[in-house]
């Protein structure tokens, strides 16, 4: 985790930008502008549409990026909102990885992968890549973490905290999320005393143990969610040696104050994620008109973006480094 | 589910075939086969071996889709095996599945997504497909069910119950996962009685419940590994309405004596996975020599994976159809 703490200590930022476009997050002019260049490429007529918008979310996420690469540590493009668009959206969600590697950002692949033993060991690739000509090592994914889910217990995480070990890279396992629905599960009690979750925490602070960097944070980091703030300070009590992913700040409801609990006593042992409160801040910008053009209206993505994202930092300074 | 209910009823066969190729499962002289083809396709040199295995993937699952298209009534690509070769890997998965849905195959892709609520639409975009031109549906992933992780609770499941419903298609949740570390969270005590793994149970029939189709089961599915005879009888009582797709059987230990209790009193309720036993059969038939060119090594491949899928029948048969 080292990389990641030197990179948020240098930009004097624990916050993460979310990648996660949809349709409505892109302006509209963005996606029409490549309806040319996209026919031409596709096997067929029918992928025209899913096409266009993966073609767009990476122009919106390049866009993105460069407008913050200054401001902030890392970036987190969510998988699954590229998955929605099938194969040509996995390939633009490789791209912007790697565009986001290039331009200096530690890159968090929100991709959420779990399985048993022998599976978890082929989803680790994302982390330890695939070997290349003459034994070399190709990295076709370009993360530098990944999320990962702990259902499936140690022998599903192990794979990914050798690869992790090995190519000075991390993970963060699930532990408590931000939605609505996630008490029904993660917060039932336990005949032995305690909580799931809370046992989950003592699972993935074991599993880092072997793996403390010179921070004093493992390589298993935790995914704990803005909208629980006295869980998450209990948490941060509980798991001394990892560093939290928090989710659910800006438009899921969590504040800086709501945060700040997650932080240790050195403001470092966090990092915060916002998605739409980023990418989306063109919408509430008051300047947007549908007859802007494709550049103009990327710019005011870009320009927004930076905007929101020096709010995000600004406010987390004051919350976090007391 | 009664889409995959009546493909089993119809090949008398409650087995699928888990289509997880590794480079060890791979006869070496057919991944040779493709190195002049790939040459030219690549981007970068570096891409060459991941994107040549990739393409060795895809012959070696057609060659086994043929052979058992006539025989089993469904497949499993799991898709680690996939990304584990990056975005080319990911093509592959996409064209195993579409091929296997031309030759009449019921395809379950073993994804086992699962994100909050917002996140976890984006995933359900696997059943659902996106908008194509003139907003028809276009289907880019070609799976007739996915897997998916319970961690997250309702909002995370919902999406993908919507979208099943839609599109006449089924998912299948976690609830008891086959391999040895699945019990440090899974069977937790809780404080309320019951462990972990029935609760999780529970929600899964109360998931499908709006759902149950003509042949008596929703079209939310549990995993219910097959290194868990007894807890698996006792989870056929629990879950009356839900249908198991269980593995574990063969290379993890699992017999059809073992599986022989998921079924219901009717010989429905369950289709057991094998993967390397079939697909990896091959290795085991002693017919195999290096000397074989890349048509013969297939060949054998298509055989041996023929006679295990026939033999896994008939064991289930005798088992299961009493």
């Amino acid at each position: 985790m080292d990389r990641l703490i030197d990179a948020i200590n240098a930009k004097q930022n624990p916050s993460v930008v979310g990648l996660d476009p949809t349709e409505a997050l892109v302006p509209p002019q963005v996606v029409a502008s490549f309806a040319d260049e996209v026919r031409d490429e596709v096997e067929s007529a029918e992928e025209v549409p899913a096409a266009q918008l993966a073609v767009a979310f990476y122009e919106f996420n390049r866009a993105i990026i460069d407008a913050v690469a200054d401001i902030v540590p890392a970036v987190k493009p969510q998988i699954a909102m590229y998955e929605a668009l099938g194969t040509n959206g996995v390939d633009v969600y490789a791209m912007t990885c790697e565009y986001a590697a290039e331009r200096g950002l530690y890159v968090l692949g929100d991709v959420k992968r779990g399985d048993i033993g022998s599976t978890a060991a082929a989803y680790a690739h994302h982390l330890s890549g695939v070997a290349g000509p003459d034994g070399a090592s190709y990295d076709p994914w370009h993360e530098d973490a990944v999320t990962v889910n702990p259902y499936l217990g140690t022998d599903g995480i192990t794979p990914f905290v050798e690869a992790a070990a090995a190519a000075d890279k991390d993970i963060f396992a699930l532990v408590r999320t931000s939605n609505p629905s996630s008490s029904e599960l993660q917060e039932l009690e336990l005949a032995s005393g305690g909580r799931v979750y809370e046992h989950v925490a003592d699972l993935v602070e074991r599993w880092g143990e072997a793996t403390v960097g010179e921070r004093g944070y493992s390589r298993v980091g935790a995914v704990v969610g803005a909208t629980h703030p006295e869980e998450g300070k209990a948490l941060r009590a509980r798991m001394p040696h990892t560093f939290f992913l928090v989710p659910g700040y800006g438009a899921q409801g969590g504040t800086a104050a709501d945060v700040a609990g997650m932080f240790d006593a050195e403001g470092s042992g966090a990092i915060v994620n916002s998605s739409r409160g980023i990418i989306g801040a063109w919408r509430k910008s008051g300047r947007y008109s549908e007859s802007m053009g494709a550049d103009e209206a990327l710019d005011l993505v870009a320009e927004s973006a930076r905007e929101a994202a020096i709010d995000m930092r600004d406010n987390l300074r004051v919350a976090v480094y007391r």
